[in-house]
């Protein structure tokens, strides 16, 4: 592992190893769903819609609890070349299923299901754009959208007490070249010898650590060098959700 | 059929019956498409991806010529309630197949497949937000990036001669409270006795017509009166899109 | 447009531009159906049984009416190439779809739900040779098979009062080498340059038109000749479909 | 088990236990296929097209021989109660499956496959009425057509030497209220105790042998009756079907 | 048809004509499942495992009885080349759906299913090994699982009576160059003129009966032999079964 | 997080925090395949067969490598209550799709691929009999069945050089009840807050690192109290895999 800070290691995009790409978080981006959260980490833009419904799934009726679940999807042309659309294979692949199943649990960490009581909360990630980080703007996104969700219940007085427990954010980071950097884009991760996805909690906790060696393993050392990026950039992700949902931090 | 100028029939929008809404053809909305279109009917937002691709499908190889194809999809929670994903579901609806059927037949009638060569362009036609119209929307939208993607494979020398052939739009008109009237959004068309959804070209000719009696049956004059509206709608929409693409008129 | 009374243009079947192919329905075709009917338009031959069963879909319960819906099929064989089974396939193709979703919708224009109560009759049609204009003929003699599936509710005093409304029946006209035609066998269907399905009440009232160029565009004078030519059309297959149910015109 | 010569049984069709229903086969039932054979077993009615195409499956390529196949389908209503539509419902049942199979190994028995040359043969068995032994008729029907298509491939000189190498034919047989009967219709199979399918060649031969215990087991003498059942019939099969091809006995 | 006594016929096995491979049946071989069987008929190995639910399928609810079914699956390297994994083809072959509603018919013979009241019980019988005989083997060893699923529900006071009727086992046999042989393996099984699968009783009664003519079409005379064959090999395997469940003959 | 090293909390099996329950690795469980070994940790039970076929996936035609890749599955009674069984539910579920990715992954940092040559090798982990971790003894069973399939290509001379690179084991570790455990068996699973599975080289490194919270966000010391005792598991695998294969350490 080389030197994060030495300065003659340049990324496709110029950044610093521990610079986050721009960050946006529009709430309302569309009008139906009780939350709606266009994010974009850079040029990677994805659509979460956070639909309520009322009932829950039924493994889980009569449980007096709620339920929240996403589903992901990319439109065919968010990539470089265009990719099947799902619908029309008639199943979702499996990188398709393994994200959402990642964005569900994570976003369950940001809610107390039994005092959501008997709804549902889907929370629907679209990928409008592509470039690499989809799985983590969408869960950072996600629980903007999620929250705002919540707000709906409580406004529609639905649900007395607040399920909101805390903010959830996900970043990725990974070795480019032998430096640890945050927040890849697609010329980086496509070329990176380790990738790591790291959701965490408003206070310092980890939800999910998914690390994977693309090419050669990884040591102690270089997980802990992601590690500490990620817990820097959760923090400004933390703030830009804040900000968004207008929540002092 | 009651007198399409009589005051007193109003809208739920408070538009006049030969009124469309606000038009807007956005280009290069996404970076990866060779044609990338967002076309807004008002509330109604569908982001139209052209890809090209080389070859053409099977039953086609070898007869020197192109494919122009569409493929269309709601995002599942681009309607009022949520509907599910036909990802998840292994199957697109009826619905859905029968309208990306009448987009890609449209889109055709803009080309001349000969001059395109063994190139096939795929029109993805996605529902950000729907409010009535989204296949009408869909193939005037799709046109426009339609023949940005046409430009692409001039640009590139990929093709020698043009295969463009005509802007082709469309509009829907229905007979609303009696009256007919033009670009229905989803109040209306949900209340509507009848829904014509008319294709056209620029030289005023027809593509497709499709009218459907959702309560009672329709007459010829109503038929005439709404093809009427159709025709100068249409003259319109092909402003907007010669506007948008930068061609004289 | 060329005068449809010109001489000069022989159709493939030398029938006059006007001429339908030979109509013939039988009823009580098979013996298990409520109403089974098999329609033949020439050498178009479509197997129509209207099955009642007791119930609704889901969406219906509680909301006191009926339904009544269709499903279209084609026998493997039933064209020059044998064309794949759908059920090993997997799935029904779009073409499939929308045709049955055509038959349904123009079906339901004979039938006031509120009156059938809570019964589904489904109306299948399965063409057992095919030439051209199997779904008009379907819906033609389906019409049939619904008021026979009708007429046994009734005389199983199942229901009380009559919910048949009026006879619906639906031909294809053309533009087949520059002359407006009506009932278009494959040989002209193949090469017209303009394929309109209308689908009409006995009232004089349209249900349905879809109108598709193949080549060029049709303009509204073409639009209006072949409409013409369907009216005509619509009042001989009403006299086939009450001379078949015994009723007086 | 009793003795099938006691008058006192009574079939509910009033037939002798050992008297087949009316068969009929008529040739030519539809205009596309190169086979095609209307099968009647009394009320059971299979429409059987033989389609022929050139080349063989994937796993037969370069092996210089030819490949027989059936499909088989019952439309929705060809029985008391409406079935779903196994395209609907996207696969084909279990039941549809075992009998393709069974029918597609029985006409296989038929052929010279080496002398077929490369071209696949696929009969379609497609129930229009069913009132029993479906399967049976369809190996009986299904056989003529073949014939039929096969003689098309010698007319057509597309083959040079003679693949056919002998009918087939099958009958089921039964134990109805414990004595031997033959050719089964629904009421008598649906409250058989055993249940016994024979596919058999004109000579003599056993090519399959099905059969199952509804309620108890069958002893051997019991099997041997019901063989001896099927021999017989199976001799007047072979007649109707040399009497339907024009072939001396 | 040759003598089986004939010594100068070797099978591959060099077993005689009428031995079976060896047969083992363990008990508890997993430890979920309230039967849980491992069979083995040679090389062949079938892990049979039944699991009572409470409940029966919609179609025998309120019909005061039990049901008894099973699923076959084969692992994709029990054969000797890969065959694709069924779950991830998405759909079960024709083959494995024949057979396990072989097994399944096999199995309820062995049970009063008004005796068992409520339950289902589901018989998996999915294949480790395949070396021939894998539906004859699940057959054999699913009935001694199922045994154990019953006597679960007995000691756990579930149900009053006994709902076990009687063993069901199951052998193949087949003409093997012809000589009637028993129990074939794969080298045989694969190159056997015919093939058939009997299902017994302890009785003695025939519950299924399979023959299939690979080549050549078989006499009565074969078939006598076969069974012959097929009811020395059943009273070898009831004592299997019998032993396996400490029951006395 | 408490002190792994207090004796006072007790496992539901009595181990100690670092213990591992007892791995056995038997290979050539099944004779079939090039690889088959039947993994064991504790009550998990997991077959690997590892299956070699000339060829590689579409998308790597032509790249001069080879391909190694994973499926896995549970038998549908692997588990304390009856699961439904894949193939006839017509897909695999996210978690297996989820699971065999990980294995897939894993297992390809044993290989260089360039070195295989133009074979796929598909490792296909079937769980006979699931008690927690069935994910982690599949890689490792894998990880040894992969290597009797690389030696078997060697063996064959069908390949030139080696292409094994180095052994990879995964364990899962854990919090239960506030204290880091290893291999955890279902009782401790169902009840962890966090669980961890780690894949390592026998070099040290890191393949893939998929933590998640349960119910808990865990912190930076929890994540290497998991990791310390994973890293110590490992030791013991690789020395298990090295036996099973004969290697010397």
């Amino acid at each position: 592992m080389k030197d994060a800070k030495r300065p003659e290691v340049i990324r496709p995009s110029a950044r610093a190893a521990d610079a986050l790409r721009e960050i946006r978080l529009t709430r309302d981006y569309t009008r139906h769903a009780e939350g709606s959260v266009l994010v974009e980490f850079g040029d990677t833009k994805v659509l979460c819609n956070a639909s309520v419904e009322a009932g829950v799934p039924r493994w889980l009726r009569g449980k007096n609890q709620g339920w929240v679940t996403a589903e992901y999807g990319m439109l065919p042309r968010a990539t470089h070349s265009r990719s099947g659309r799902e619908a029309s294979h008639g199943k979702q692949g499996g990188r398709t299923l393994e994200i959402q199943r990642l964005i569900g649990r994570s976003l369950r960490a940001a809610v107390n299901l039994k005092k959501l009581g008997e709804f549902t909360i889907t929370v629907d990630c679209d990928v409008i754009q592509a470039d690499g980080g989809t799985r983590t703007a969408s869960i950072t996104g996600g629980c903007v959208a999620l929250v705002d969700a919540i707000r709906h219940l409580q406004r529609e007085k639905l649900i007395k007490s607040d399920p909101f427990q805390q903010l959830v954010s996900a970043i990725s980071v990974g070795i480019y070249k032998g430096v640890p950097v945050v927040d890849l884009d697609y010329p980086e991760d496509s070329k990176a010898d380790t990738d790591l996805n790291v959701v965490m909690t408003e206070g310092g906790g980890l939800i999910e650590v998914q690390g994977t060696a693309e090419a050669n393993a990884f040591d102690r050392a270089e997980l802990n060098a992601m590690l500490d990026l990620a817990e820097t950039a959760g923090a400004r992700l933390f703030e830009h959700q804040r900000e968004a949902l207008g929540i002092r931090g």
